[in-house]
């Protein structure tokens, strides 16, 4: 199944997708739903962000080559999975604009993700658990300002300014992403491409570690980091492709102060 | 007035408490509620957090001394308000326990925190405007694990485990708890005391300079960070005492592997 989640005239409404046409659901995917009937053309919808999660979880460093560059903050490559956590009020839709703060004045950076959607209450579990408890999948664009990422003493405004973490556009929960490819387009153009499975450690390793002290919810999502990474600035479009998962784009946009 | 919130039959539910008693309501305080009619003693409620914040924001080190002592990271004492994220799943409410996870074999550390609890959607707001977003107080306690602090590469466990974030009992709208003081008592014993608005920066300021980059929603929490820190072990009841805010109570236990 392809779930969105869109702007209806009433809120925010999941869709289940099939054929380019989306039906509106009552209730929502990790609960119960029904269909309301209402189908409409996935392109005429604003997209939201396919779910907005208790916890947001990122695995920050989780590919050799981007953790060997990552030396501004003294960081080594993992040696075991640690996750962190980014701000729901950083969360936007596909199709929307990734703002870029007015006082900011270096290239963007994106970086494409592929994020799991937890869809049981996971504590304790092993890998095998963690896998059966994954709902579906869906893209990330964790979204940084380098600059501050250096200075700040958090990543608090440098990887979650609004619109800083594009995600979307839909939960797939038949797709086998750990076999596909991650590709990171500006304008149309191939600026970074990897194996999405190449990470250090993988999504159900992840998930069983963390829920070794922590619960995970249906609705939570994670993040798994990134490996090549792509500059973006203001007028220029950028695109997440992630095979059999579809593809998150999101125009860059420059903040303008009244 | 003083809000709760409660696991009723069918769910959390929020509560008006007055004198002693909760009457229930339909609804939120941040949106629409109506009393539902139904009261109950607040003694026999098993109170929950008192909002689950779409956003978790905490303010780290803002009291100098406090900032001083944390030389664990190499931190230096903040010449700005920058603030950090904590994990919704480590929620936990007034009088549940603090559970000390099986594989940690030190005393935790309690961090006693005024919280203010956003009522309003905050962008680009003054200081001013941020003192009229504010829907309310109550109180966090910062539980940390202060060798997980130092180890990790991030705070995921040793400040986000499962029950590290007691927060409660109410949320008080009419308050001045700048001019309060933030009593921490273990056991019955005051283990710390120190003046809640001795910030280095206080929450208007905190709240504007998020702002500047980031969106604040209603049920948004800020905590905004400890002066005097006590340390716990399991069998000890810790308390957090803001006047004319409450006390948040919490147990702290160990938790049994199976």
């Amino acid at each position: 199944m392809i779930w969105c989640r869109f702007e209806d005239a009433d809120g925010p409404v999941y869709g289940l997708v099939e054929d380019g046409m989306a039906t509106a659901v009552a209730g929502n995917p990790f609960g119960g739903w029904e269909k309301s009937g209402r189908r409409i053309r996935v392109g005429e919808l604003r997209l939201l962000p396919p779910v907005v999660p208790g916890t947001f979880f990122c695995a920050g460093l989780n590919y050799r080559a981007h953790a060997e560059r990552a030396a501004y903050g003294g960081h080594t490559v993992p040696d075991r999975p640690e996750v962190g956590y980014r701000a729901n009020s950083a969360l936007t839709g596909h199709r929307s604009p990734i703002v870029r703060p007015a006082d900011c004045d270096e290239p963007l950076v994106a970086e494409g993700e592929l994020v799991a959607v937890i869809g049981r209450t996971l504590r304790h579990v092993t890998p095998d658990q963690a896998r059966d408890g994954i709902f579906g999948w869906t893209i990330g664009n964790d979204v940084s300002a380098r600059g501050w990422q250096r200075s700040d003493r958090t990543f608090w405004r440098c990887k979650n300014s609004d619109t800083f973490k594009p995600m979307g556009p839909y939960i797939v929960t038949d797709a086998d992403p750990l076999a596909a490819t991650t590709t990171v387009r500006v304008d149309g153009e191939v600026k970074a491409s990897f194996p999405t499975g190449d990470m250090l450690f993988g999504p159900y390793e992840y998930i069983s570690a963390i829920s070794r002290y922590i619960t995970l919810s249906p609705g939570d999502v994670l993040w798994l980091g990134t490996e090549e990474t792509a500059t973006v600035v203001p007028g220029q479009v950028v695109e997440i492709t992630i095979d059999g998962i579809g593809t998150l784009t999101n125009p860059v946009t420059e903040e303008k102060l009244p």
